[in-house]
């Protein structure tokens, strides 16, 4: 099937699901979530043929494991599910109506975006999890995974596309493009008049390819370089807990810290203990000149270090004489995503949160509570970096837009 | 100058403007408001200059008119200031903060976009337009207009530049460029990393363009094939007083009226009423096959009428013999900007206020009203028919985005 048909496919269907009612919805995930359980057995023998030809292919443990599917993974899927079913549909209220002095009643309804794009690489759990948060919101999903999971993919959709059925739901509610080539990511990319937007997942090349190439409306998400800033006034032992945190909880996630600015009033103290914190992690600490001078064992930073993000156990070090040198620093060279100041000053904190330019800015925590679940909102379908429709998590609102609504009794404009 | 470095200054002066009280703001308005009345011979001048040689080049008459500039366009652009002035600033409001249940507090805070670029064709107004509305929501602006508008465009910036210096605020705030060849249009619309969004304003070939052409998320504004359906139990006159303003009240807009359906069962009836009202003002009515029987003068319509803007004295009718048929005619050919309903039914109102997939969706009223100053926003800088970031006429609100700050005491993720 080509990818206009799709399209038309997805707009076609949207139009049904923007009517249906959330227990309508809760049903079909429910009933979605019943049928990957039940088929686990195909699910698991179609990753395992995809993992097979990974490891021939040579692909890294890291990345095998991301793909690597087993019966409790595909059961949180299916979880998965049954928690967004749990979530609150943010489908059909209406925001402030308000009423005109020549009488018409104008109001805000909340809808949903319509047919949604996600493109990904080699994780196949996002097929479900979009799949899940787009269901919830009332949109069509057209799926474009990574080759390597295709098998996979292939029965996790043919197994919510039986349940959608079984519920008496319309099943092009969710598609998959199985072709995995470069030419029908492209075509996606280009899909206007289907698509109301596209939402990269994955590595920063792709999501720059698709910042680049898409004439869509494009919601860029994830890349972050997340900074942490150690304010003259920081409490030591709370800034050694929060960047152990920040960088080595997990290190291959957006939200992780990547790089540190020091005050350089504290650093001869400081780093040394910065140095035996992380070197219980065996972290590589890359630091200015100074900073290398100041503890044994930092290795010298190169100017690519500033804006790097290594997903790794590695950290950049940058002294600064002032606050106002962190926040240009930071603002020069973070990605937007999350960056915290450690502190004990008031003006100082203020001053961060007012002045750095990112999604999500922290006194006093670490930069990995970036995340929907952590915020409150129950599930995420990514980590908006760009300040367009979303930023930061996005949960069920973040993929719905509004309309408005106008009831008048003839009223005609002077 | 080049484009990078106007987003560099840009992306500088931003930083800036983010941290403006409204008193400033306010007052950046009303001395570039002054400094327009002040300038308004040179302003004046520089446009007779620009009307001059479209003319000779053999501009179009209704052109030539959004083109040409008077004393009292001036001063309306002045008075535009004033207003913006007038309305509350949506910047630092800081909406629903919780407490999480380790103690996190997280809240939305409202900030500005950051640097704005508005790419626009021969209308002068929209230079002051853009400049007020992106300045009080503070926002840096980078304005291209049109070859033709030119030296009006240098001689209003420089004007509202001098303002703001006189207020002791940063000039920077607006730049425009002064190259008008297709080559800096390009790159402005790749300036990814400086230009948070691009907003054009003008012609659907304009907008096709940028939209098709930019790397930097867009906000397609404008373009309006609306429909007005004439329900089998509509009011006569209601719908003929309706369909007259809609069409032809101000013909050139995106909000005029520019194609009918009609419930078949009353069309016998209605057809002849409705050319005899509109003859007034010689519009021409193109109808499907029937609509041309049942009514004297009405011309055949070809496939793309259904489909075209006309922004002049015509209007397309189409037949239909349900509101299914209504809804999914409209919502084919539509381009998602606004629609009305005329109709004594409820049921059908409601299904047509659900159903209708467009920005603005009204029950007997005109479409004419899609626009900020009607919805009570105050001013606009443009209608987004698009759905994400904003859909409807754009206010203030619509120029900011929000970030999460997070206010902890030590929290670390588990």
């Amino acid at each position: 099937m080509n990818l206009t048909e799709m399209g038309a496919k997805a707009k076609k269907v949207s139009r049904l699901m923007g009517k249906l009612g959330q227990e309508e919805k809760n049903r079909g995930l429910l009933a979605a979530a019943d049928a990957l359980s039940a088929s686990q057995r195909q699910i698991l023998e179609a990753n395992e043929a995809d993992v097979r030809e990974a490891e021939a292919r040579g692909m890294k443990p890291g990345m095998v494991d991301r793909l690597r599917l087993t019966a409790s993974r595909v059961e949180a899927m299916a979880d998965g599910f049954k928690s967004v079913a749990a979530l609150e549909d943010p489908i059909g209220e209406v925001e402030s109506m308000k009423r005109r002095p020549n009488g018409l009643l104008i109001g805000k309804k909340r809808v949903p975006l319509g047919v949604i794009g996600i493109i990904y690489e080699a994780r196949p759990n996002v097929t479900a999890d979009a799949f899940g948060l787009c269901f919830k919101s009332g949109n069509a999903v057209i799926l474009k995974g990574g080759s390597d999971a295709i098998q996979s993919n292939l029965a996790i959709v043919k197994a919510i596309r039986e349940g959608l059925k079984s519920a008496g739901l319309p099943e092009d509610a969710v598609q998959l493009i199985s072709d995995t080539g470069r030419e029908s990511a492209r075509e996606l990319m280009r899909l206007n008049g289907y698509l109301d937007v596209l939402i990269p997942r994955g590595s920063a090349g792709l999501i720059r390819t698709v910042v680049e190439n898409s004439t869509v409306p494009v919601i860029e998400t994830g890349t972050g370089n997340c900074h942490i800033y150690v304010d003259a006034s920081a409490d030591f032992q709370m800034a050694l807990d929060i960047i152990y945190n920040a960088k080595t909880q997990r290190i291959g996630v957006c939200n992780a810290c990547e790089s540190l600015v020091v005050h350089r009033s504290i650093a001869a103290e400081f780093l040394p203990l910065l140095k035996k914190k992380l070197d219980e992690k065996q972290v590589e600490i890359r630091g200015d000149e100074e900073s290398c001078r100041l503890a044994e064992g930092i290795v010298p930073a190169a100017e690519e270090d500033w804006g790097t993000e290594y997903l790794d156990y590695i950290l950049s070090v940058k002294l600064v004489d002032s606050l106002d040198e962190a926040i240009d620093h930071i603002n020069r060279y973070s990605t937007g995503h999350s960056e915290a100041i450690i502190t004990k000053d008031y003006a100082n904190a203020k001053r961060f949160l007012d002045e750095i330019d990112s999604a999500a800015v922290y006194v006093n925590a670490s930069t990995r509570f970036t995340d929907g679940a952590e915020f409150g909102f129950g599930a995420e379908i990514g980590i908006s970096t760009q300040k367009l429709h979303a930023r930061g998590p996005m949960g069920l609102r973040e993929l719905t837009t509004i309309k408005y609504v106008i009831c008048g009794d003839g009223q005609v404009r002077p």
